[in-house]
């Protein structure tokens, strides 16, 4: 389960090594908006892979919404373990109440 | 770091619960597309936080696409670890050729 | 303003062309899915060209959600005038309460 | 088929309008982020209705999307005309080779 922390610290090694020999340093390289985008897009491709793809293809493209997310937070310099926390912190309230909280 | 962890379990408790009561409930009576939709949706809103947020607010979108990604793996019933096993296979792999063999 | 229009008409012809001479035909090829991913991922586009690009960048991407978004209807033969129609019926409502009762 | 341009005048003249009592005011007074999340989340939710929803929910979501896509625009001070010129302008190309030349 250590898997997201592996790929998070392998993220920050990449992310100034050569552009042209590493995804994560070209991702960096070509800026914040493309990084958000990239987001954006696995986050499309996941809920169609969801309602139109096999398992193994939602299977990737969970994988891609991952990675490209940790990317991102990379980019802002947040820490996953402050997200697992507020992940966390919210276990605390029950659901759909928090949820509700949440909403806007 | 176990948290992604803790998470999988509540929602597979949660699943079945009265959809009055709990919000993994209530998306999983209102069906895949749903569930779906809220991961693109979430994605978005991750990335305009990342363009436009402040650091807090990015990482209550994070924690809002890592919550709805396992509520869809749930959906579809693939494992958390199934995804973290692809990120690990993938990471063999150097970054930009991995990438480029992904790209349609 | 008959842009669209016109524009519907290509498509609508373009559809059952071969697919290596059009891209509409190998959009309609690769199947609904695929079209309704481009139509997910141009919004995201639009959404990060509009906080992070040129105007020239977001008349380009608003360009592209139409012209997927007339693809994508196309593959569900549903006429842009239905969806035309829709908005000026949502006209006589006034802005806010129509939104209103639109939301969940 | 002036509904687009009919709807483009509507939301300039609302723009201004007292958010209480407009929703395109209120999405102007909340500010951009809030507009370009609105587009990418009714790209989403369009792909979606596409792959599980009715022919009305479609009609709905694509409504949805021409709206908020010309809230954007009218945000940016881009007219609806000029995205209509960036389609003619594509038409002249070769629909595959136009693509082509546009995919990064």
């Amino acid at each position: 389960m250590d898997a997201l922390a592996r790929l998070e610290r392998t993220i920050a090694r990449r992310r100034n090594a050569d552009p042209d020999a590493s995804y994560v340093a070209r991702l960096h390289d070509r800026g914040l908006p493309v990084i958000a985008r990239k987001v954006g897009e696995e986050g499309v491709e996941a809920a169609v892979a969801a309602l139109s793809g096999s398992r193994e293809e939602l299977v990737g493209e969970a994988a891609d919404v991952l990675f490209h997310l940790l990317v991102l937070l990379s980019a802002r310099d947040i820490a996953l373990a402050d997200v697992l926390a507020e992940l966390d912190r919210r276990e605390g309230v029950s659901g759909l109440d928090e949820k509700a909280s949440r909403s806007e």
